[in-house]
């Protein structure tokens, strides 16, 4: 499984195909830089789309090696966007929710890697007939938007449909080195991470949010769903629903979507009022299942050399290397 | 891992802690027995409770080394159960869903050991302060009855949570040698499959259930919810909900609980005589998302004997065993 690993990490041009989930606001330059300087692969979260944020973002990344991941449904209205992208010669673009065929061929044609998200072994097939060079599998534990299968069968079910023509990174779900070495047992060659990586030092958010990620306990205390997206005015296509830790806001509102719409004149000014002024029992912080890993707040370089010293201590990835060495130098 | 692997496998008995879920009816006594026999562990499906068929199951599992599992909620209303059980002096008695609390020291006097099946690591440590020997950590990708978490993040949650007193099983979205190597990486002792079982030659299930488990493609094909339980008026108390495959009744009835409610005059007794007569489109299979790297029908035997070299393959037990031998010689 190292041979996937390895054919990775050179495909992304690091060390350790350990990739940062591009979270909107929460993944900036500094973020992405940080992640690629410890040797694994930074993408900046270009969101829902924002050309200002972008340039800083790229800017604030320095040189460093880094990608962009872009929502596919809302960068297909404003296609622009990934020529300002282009323009800054990421190592990668990648596209999560909606269909990408029609920014793949461009992406590739600039030689940047295209990476598509998917939810389903459908998707992974769709994805690799448009031309997506790596496919990140993503379970419904993570945090944010997403669909509906658990990694630990997603990522097989992906990586038989489409591992025999391009590499198959894991997400959602995975914190730590245990995580790590599962996802490359399932047969995927390499790991996302979001919900870690946003209790990062660098990471771009509140430290009461961060604060609020190393508290949580279980998976069970985060929810899906689309409260969130219904009250700052912002749902989504089906099938997306997004993952949030549970507050009391999701707890007051908990299946009653059709009555937080009607109160939206109401709520809709107060959510974006406890956004503003960082109140999380109404604001979403959010993250996912993985939540329950996360203990501190850790500097990124650091999660990410944490995460390959975990992987080498349960599946030997070092003595891999010293086994192979010899033989490569005869 | 493989240390914690063995101790599990003695503690249970077995060469190998692959054990079978009691699924209710699908584990009867010729498939635990099967299953056993292959070097796993079986367990007959007490399920709600039935003394005739929990005699015939022991009597059909013809004193192979077999444990027995109950619906903790239903046990609870008849105790008396629970002493048929430990009558025939079964390896282990498994407890889910619910307080085992009340069963357990009797379990325990009468030498057997006492597994509880547990969805957060907050249950674990409450299963395990009543006396569990052993815990099985259940992710949300498993079939029929659970909660909500998945795999990936939940298994190591549990170990953190119990695992320097018990160890801890992996159950939910397991299908062959990956997810089993998977789950040693995630930390657990073992794994327990049910819908991998239930698309066995020896399971208690009809043919056709087992076909669609293999026509299955993607855990997206599989459901979670309450609407099987309403029809046959069997709906289990919070916070559990069950997997089925989705079928036409369940898109038909989709997000409309309280409507069937209403109906169930008519729709109840449409849904048995479905079920008599193994219509599956409108009665459920009970399965989970695993079918989706179900691809055929196989003894049960061959199923055991497939995970363990698929997950020696990625792990490397074989090699493992034999490091350890020199050294134990001395």
């Amino acid at each position: 499984m190292f041979e996937r690993y390895e054919r990775l990490a050179k495909q992304l041009g690091v060390d350790h195909p350990v990739l940062l989930a591009p979270m909107d606001l929460v993944a900036d330059g500094k973020l992405a830089a940080a992640v690629t300087k410890a040797g694994g692969f930074g993408l900046i979260g270009g969101g829902y789309g924002n050309e200002a944020w972008l340039r800083e973002q790229f800017a604030a990344a320095d040189g460093a090696r880094v990608g962009v991941g872009f929502i596919t449904w809302s960068l297909s209205r404003q296609p622009h966007l990934l020529d300002v992208a282009i323009e800054h010669a990421p190592a990668a673009i990648m596209f999560s929710f909606g269909d990408a065929s029609a920014h793949i061929g461009k992406t590739k044609q600039a030689g940047i890697l295209a990476i598509c998200q998917v939810q389903t072994a459908a998707m992974a097939r769709e994805a690799v007939d448009s031309g997506a060079d790596i496919v990140v599998a993503q379970g419904a534990e993570g945090g944010g938007h997403g669909v509906a299968c658990g990694t630990i069968s997603l990522v097989p079910a992906v990586v038989d449909a489409v591992g025999d023509r391009v590499p198959v990174v894991a997400a959602g779900g995975i914190a730590d080195g245990r995580g790590f070495a599962a996802a490359l047992a399932l047969g995927a060659s390499g790991i996302l991470m979001g919900t870690r990586f946003y209790a990062s030092e660098e990471a771009n958010g509140d430290g009461e949010a961060k604060r609020r990620i190393v508290e949580c306990k279980g998976g069970e205390e985060t929810v899906r769903g689309i409260l969130f997206d219904i009250v700052r005015n912002n749902v989504w296509p089906a099938p997306y629903t997004g993952r949030v830790l549970r507050n009391a806001f999701s707890q007051k509102w908990a299946g009653r979507e059709r009555e937080l719409l009607q109160q939206l004149h109401i709520e809709h000014s107060r959510y974006m009022e406890a956004r503003a002024t960082r109140q999380y029992d109404m604001a979403a912080v959010i993250a996912g299942e993985s939540a329950a890993l996360v203990s501190e707040v850790l500097p990124a370089g650091t999660i990410v050399a944490n995460v390959v010293r975990e992987m080498d201590a349960i599946l030997g990835y070092t003595s891999y290397k010293a086994r192979r060495a010899p033989s490569a130098s005869i």
